[in-house]
């Protein structure tokens, strides 16, 4: 416990502006990264520390941290679970409030960031920062995981693989022999497909514009693709006409609101359910008709596909160790690069290869 | 069966445009009635026969007919229950679709009306048209009821009061101990009250712009109340406050769009249900920031409550004969009027008297 209260300099990846301490080993970039680099989240604080999905080793603790010690094996989670606030007691959400007002500030519970650099105080982001080799998290935001799990694999678990995953299983509840259709074939997309095939979907449908998706996703159990720019007539009606009248479940993966009402209108009428897990831009609403709820439609949405923290992310991690064919996490890796590359990562995500 | 397959001559209130057979002894007059007759219904058709809240006696059946027989007491059904379609052998909806088509095309299902006046063809209104001494309708558009009941009460089990103890019953699923709130104390909303009462709910609210329904909606189990009127922040903020973040459970049963956005994000973080009862205007959206579901809330809406209607009808008369405290639908008749003074019945109800 050197280091336990000191100090330490290492490499992160500051992002000083818009365009323009437990050890991270392994990071994985996600959209939500890119959006607020973009300038355009509007509680984006610069400069800050990004990246919300890795994995590493505790370096040291706290006083009074109990839950992990040095050497653990961590995944950070940018939703917490304290297990006493009265979202952690209500079985129906994981969306732990503890240190929501915090979080959002970019500081840790007690109200400081841990993190300068050039002398300069730089932001905490969303209760994770894991661009940079150490990072300091609140002891509620770290899951202990299974030590023999390779952390570049699973600290996917850390946001997309869980939140589409999550989203087919907790939030939709998809059934056995339904029918399934995702807009957007991302990361977060394929998981919705790996949930879809482990509740036993009959038919799961891919809906993406760019087709090039749609050979990768079939082995993450899509039996199905549609490209909306192939017709002409909205993607509800061509999605009402191949499913006999429209999907048992769907879920939208882009963050388009456009897509968001596709995906509630492709429902099945009397018990078709939507679901959102795409983050669409600030200011931006949905809508529908109404008349699409009372003839038995339901919207709802997830947040790391419901599941709560600390209690499900080392399960993921034991599911992905003993049951690969089911959390195929290997699959989901297009490129490894090196932390120093970081800029060239996000060049490639812009580029849509995954 | 004297009159079977013949025509009979009667009294109905025949609308022949806007503004301006079992014999239904007893009728009740629902807002769907007054928006078709206003002319706003894009599918509204004329000259029609309107009204689908009552109750009468079977005078003759047709051909193969087995469900009932003349002198059964019986309340006409706008959705059916055919017991075959998809819809009807799913546990998740009531929205039999058997003569869909037809009934919106104001016919029978063989496809033709069984009306004329003055030797023109009068159209059906919603496969029920209860402002007639006579009427006809499909086999499966009725529900056969206990003879014991008082037909001019439970005609409002035809409509309006299933409705709102449904949505709070089958759809929205209110638990015990849970807060709800109730937007719009008409007779579906008092319904609705009393669908809470009964699953226990620990706080149920009534929002209203007239407080002179406050009163009467006590009697229906309501504990609290909320004027818009007397706030100057948005409802959904008053009610957060009151509520200790907002409602488990909310009911929009006025027909606004705008209040079904307050009833939605007037829903509780991580759980809140709202449930659509009302009707909207032709061609008017709902519409909200997608982030209110993907932080938890739940959108839905119902129609009839969700209740299969042949199957559950009978069981609600048999409530109301054996619990009225649970069914109180004594307290729901303002006025009893005869068949002539339909005209000022509209009046009433358009003075907001419920």
């Amino acid at each position: 416990m050197t280091t336990a209260g000191k100090p330490i300099t290492c490499k992160a990846a500051v992002a000083w502006g818009p365009p323009r301490r437990p050890k991270t080993r392994n990071h994985r970039i996600c959209h939500t990264d890119a959006y607020t680099l973009s300038g355009q989240d509007p509680e984006g604080l610069f400069p800050v520390i990004l990246g919300h999905e890795g994995g590493g080793i505790v370096e040291s603790v706290g006083e009074g941290v109990t839950n992990v010690q040095p050497g653990d094996h961590v995944i950070p989670l940018y939703i917490p679970q304290c297990g006493e606030c009265k979202f952690c007691k209500s079985p129906k959400t994981n969306l732990c409030q503890k240190i929501r007002v915090t979080q959002g500030q970019g500081v840790m519970p007690d109200g400081t960031s841990r993190f300068t650099c050039n002398g300069k105080k730089v932001y905490h982001f969303m209760g994770c920062s894991t661009f940079s080799e150490y990072t300091v998290v609140a002891d509620i935001s770290v899951a202990k995981v299974n030590p023999n799990a390779e952390l570049d694999k699973i600290c996917l678990l850390g946001c997309g693989v869980p939140t589409g995953y999550g989203a087919a299983l907790n939030t939709a509840k998809v059934e056995k022999g339904s029918t399934c259709a995702v807009w957007g074939l991302g990361a977060v997309g394929l998981a919705v497909g790996i949930g879809c095939k482990a509740a036993g979907a009959s038919k799961i449908i891919g809906v993406d514009v760019n087709p090039d998706k749609f050979k990768i996703a079939k082995d993450f159990g899509f039996t199905d693709f549609v490209n909306p720019k192939d017709y002409e007539k909205p993607i509800q009606e061509v999605l009402a006409e191949k499913t006999d009248g429209g999907l048992d479940f769907t879920f939208e993966c882009v963050g388009n609101v456009q897509t968001m009402r596709a995906a509630l209108e492709s429902c099945h009428k009397g018990w078709g359910v939507s679901t959102i897990v795409g983050v669409a831009g600030a200011g931006q609403e949905i809508s529908t008709r109404p008349f699409q709820l009372v003839t038995g439609r339901v919207w709802k949405g997830t947040a790391f596909g419901g599941w709560k923290s600390r209690d499900s992310v080392p399960k993921l991690v034991e599911e992905y160790c003993h049951k690969p064919q089911i959390m195929p996490l290997d699959k989901f890796i297009t490129h490894n690069l090196k932390f120093g590359q970081i800029n060239e990562a996000f060049h490639l995500m812009h580029k849509g290869e995954r």
